[in-house]
């Protein structure tokens, strides 16, 4: 060490390898959300498949996804090839690639949560073989890596992706649940909606604390860079925010189920919380009043969501689309329209170009799957849980369950 | 970055932002010992609880809380209005306030698990509120806002907070408790009581060892810089003592209970552990030696002041008094004996003139919610458990429970 | 801060106590994987083993081990005393002491898991006295303290400790394992095997994803320095790498189990997971294929060695010796096959010379132990569980229990 170039260095490069550990915290995260508002008969298998598909988006993106991203190429695509380390850079190659890597895993545990409780287990890990190499490199090759799509996406501004990741996240599991149906039971013929409550509240609300650290991560480290004073002011600034839009979420849908329910629904909050946490990182940037507003909004968005998506029966046991879709597609807009710098247009451009590729590459790969291996399990697996069948064993074998 | 003023701003700013980060750990800490340590049917609603006080603190801390501690303003309270981000000063102001806003969160969590099982969701928020907003900033001002109350307070030391944080928490709570009063069927007529086990666990186990990691950044983040050979020798030597106590508090209950009771009881070896903590905050800067002392009179105490709060009546289902408004006391006065600089009875007066404070303060505001809206849920709901009443769900809907 | 000697000091001293309290995390997670994979009825138990042998191994290796590992001695051990810290090193001496500690942490959760569900409480931690104040630092010496052993283990490559953490920490288990026998009805006469499922599988994966994101901090921190762009980049490596193995070993669990079984085994999963972490722990300094292929061999390996160890009639109730013992013996073995640097024969030297050492040592111990207090509880004990005898209380007492 021996100019402030190499101090910056060195900055920069700790920065990514500690936030992206951060990150990677919030496949635990999702992991303990998922498991605990599913049922517990279906607990391990909604475990296994968040514990792989983190282990698999690790790999894939190494040896494809990170080049097909940020590599050389042309407006489409980057390049092909594994990561290579280089010297003479600004940062180190490998802490870059660490970083972005846990931004494809979190993509890939949005669609766990919505399909969950019947779809097979391989299947969906094949999904996330191709959405991790190929449907979320290549959007965000157009995005973050800077090719715009030949102009079509010029001026889009995602600071940390609430299209980019979250509602990429949500598009694929809207595509995989259109296709998946509903759980056995949901919607009755007369119309009539059966709440499935999760089975372990405790680890939700501890998922929900994991990812919201780990979101401090997500944006913080979005910064891509702490070696100056701008960066360090930039990176309080945009952790401040991210705490405070899911304070907001978590609030608002504190008050507002209480005010249509009469009683304060922790899964809202939790899911509130979450919902504001999304909102918030398009513009984490923007400052606290943004932030207030991007969670408020958001925390609303949640609670009108859910319902809405089981008007329309698409089933999603965890709320996975009303967070990451629906929350991600308004942060993205919440930054057109507070961010004088950015265009609205450009940012429902961006909104609707990611939104079509990624349901329609998404849908494809799911209707494929469909018709060769199937997507679901049959109606004896699925009464009898996943795990004795999908795992060969029981999460918690132990304790006598009450038959619903 | 072209000078080491610069190196030495973005350090101090970052050891602010990744310590805050382990800091709001803890909130999940706190969420699930107090979920572990209390009967499952009350769990959904001391979930809520502690994940809505900490996004409360959060919100009231950037608009109110904040600048009544460090703003400018008298001896008795800052200024008005909420937090602005200064450039010019020798840190991010975002970055100071993100860790100023976590410790008040921790103040709140400690009364969550006192009045846990029959306290109601929502004067329990309003509390928080308040004591968000005025009480805790406003004592904050006198100590580590600097206005010393005019003098009173002169001389009064305490690193991160063994009285500001985690005794000012345990006031509130005795204030709180004694207008709530204990469990039905804790304490019979003939004066036994009866023990009521938590429901689990692994989870006050998990939220124990969730606190310790925090712990460090609580109390190392309390160097409050980094830049300079002495910051970084200081926050070594304070995140080891740190980890000393914890682990004299955990091995001292863990004989004395064994010593006692013929059986190592865990519960007291997590409260053991975590009195240990709340003891060195006060003094983590005052070498190995020192923690150890703190940590084994830490664990001491607690494993005496838990039966002896059940002597006098005092129900506190998770221990919350005996850990942090004892030992808070305990690791105050410490500082007195072993730090030749500090006068003990600076300490007293300090430990004396905010605890007067803080649970006179408390005890009007749970007054007022008592003969307004009343604090505490009927019979009937505390029979039933809070959950399926405040929160309209369950936290282990499936799992067949014994009746107790 | 005036030159770059002191931004490196700062910066190296931080690396430690962040990475530190990263390991520490892992403490945490070993309580949690061990609580998710034995049974209910013994949960309490596992739970205080972990949480007392990390505090208890705080406190002796500050008194006795670090320096008797690291200071001034002869080739067979360090010197006498607690860590002193000294002013004008190149860091300072607690932060290294800090990271140092939670290493032997580490080690002596590996042992708890393998004796889990039969062995009493105190015989237990007097075992983890010995081996983190004698057993671990003297080996420890040997290699990382740099003494060689006179010359005998010259040569020998460790990055982070396959062999001086982990399988001395294997070792440790078989030793005690042997002496301790199997649990009642695992084996029976005619040559069959009950499985015994673990009672709580989202547990068992938190500590996974613990352990995993501990790790990062383990391999990574053992860079020992961040001040310089050669170290960042190594950090960044080694992290990236450490993230592979762990990948490549679940994955390779996930295909290998649904080949033997036909089903996807999570707990071989997350097994597959940690022997991919153990066997990258001797040189995740050597890029991102080694890493690769010591993920697939360590998943390979923990398939293949846990119904290998049950073949011998080897209880080992999570799988500690197969993740630990066995993958860490690859690990160090692979540091030979593709360092060019490194001499295969001086890795070989090593596992036996530290192997036999710990091995014989911790026999020792252990019969002392098994022949003055006794190391097995009662059969009734066994029958109705531990925690109710050893600790005096239930993990989830309200939570009726199929009884098995």
């Amino acid at each position: 060490m021996e100019n402030f170039a190499d101090v910056k260095y060195v900055l920069d490069g700790f920065l990514f390898v500690i936030m992206g550990a951060l990150v990677m915290w919030m496949a635990a995260g999702f992991a303990m959300l998922e498991a605990g508002l599913t049922r517990s008969k279906n607990t391990a298998t909604i475990l296994t498949k968040n514990i792989t598909l983190y282990a698999l988006a690790g790999i894939t993106y190494y040896f494809i996804g990170y080049n097909l991203m940020y590599g050389d190429g042309n407006a489409l695509s980057g390049s092909i090839g594994p990561v290579v380390a280089e010297s003479g850079g600004d940062y180190p190659t490998m802490a870059d690639f660490f970083f972005q890597m846990v931004f494809v895993a979190t993509a890939a545990s949005v669609v766990s949560g919505t399909i969950a409780e019947r779809m097979k287990l391989w299947p969906f890990i094949i999904f996330v073989f191709v959405l991790t190499s190929f449907i979320y490199p290549l959007q965000g090759h157009w995005t973050w890596g800077g090719s715009e799509l030949g102009g079509l996406l010029e001026g889009f501004s995602d600071f940390a992706g609430s299209t980019i990741v979250h509602s990429v996240g949500g598009w694929a599991a809207l595509a995989g649940v259109l296709l998946l149906g509903a759980r056995k039971g949901k919607y009755s013929k007369d119309g009539s909606i059966k709440a499935i409550p999760g089975s372990n509240l405790p680890l939700a609300t501890l998922g929900t604390f994991i990812l919201w650290l780990g979101w401090f991560g997500f944006n913080g480290g979005s910064q891509l860079a702490l070696g100056s004073k701008d960066d360090i002011d930039g990176i309080a600034s945009v952790i401040a925010s991210t705490n405070m839009a899911a304070a907001a979420g978590a609030i608002t849908a504190m008050i507002l189920t209480q005010l249509i329910y009469k009683r304060v629904d922790l899964t809202m909050v939790l899911n509130g919380a979450l919902g504001g946490l999304v909102a918030v990182t398009a513009g984490p940037d923007l400052g606290m009043n943004v932030a207030f507003i991007d969670g408020i909004v958001g925390g609303i968005l949640v609670v009108l969501a859910v319902p809405f998506f089981d008007k329309l029966r698409i089933d999603d046991p965890v709320g996975a689309l009303s967070v990451h879709l629906v929350c991600g597609i308004w942060g993205t807009l919440a930054v057109g329209i507070f961010n004088p710098d950015v265009s609205i247009l450009a940012q429902i451009k961006g909104i609707v170009v990611i939104g079509l590729f990624v349901f329609i590459a998404s849908f494809i790969v799911w209707y494929i799957l469909k018709i060769t291996m199937g997507i679901r399990v049959s109606e004896e697996v699925e009464y009898e849980g996943l795990d004795v069948h999908e795992c060969g064993l029981e999460a918690y074998p132990e304790f006598n369950k009450i038959n619903r």
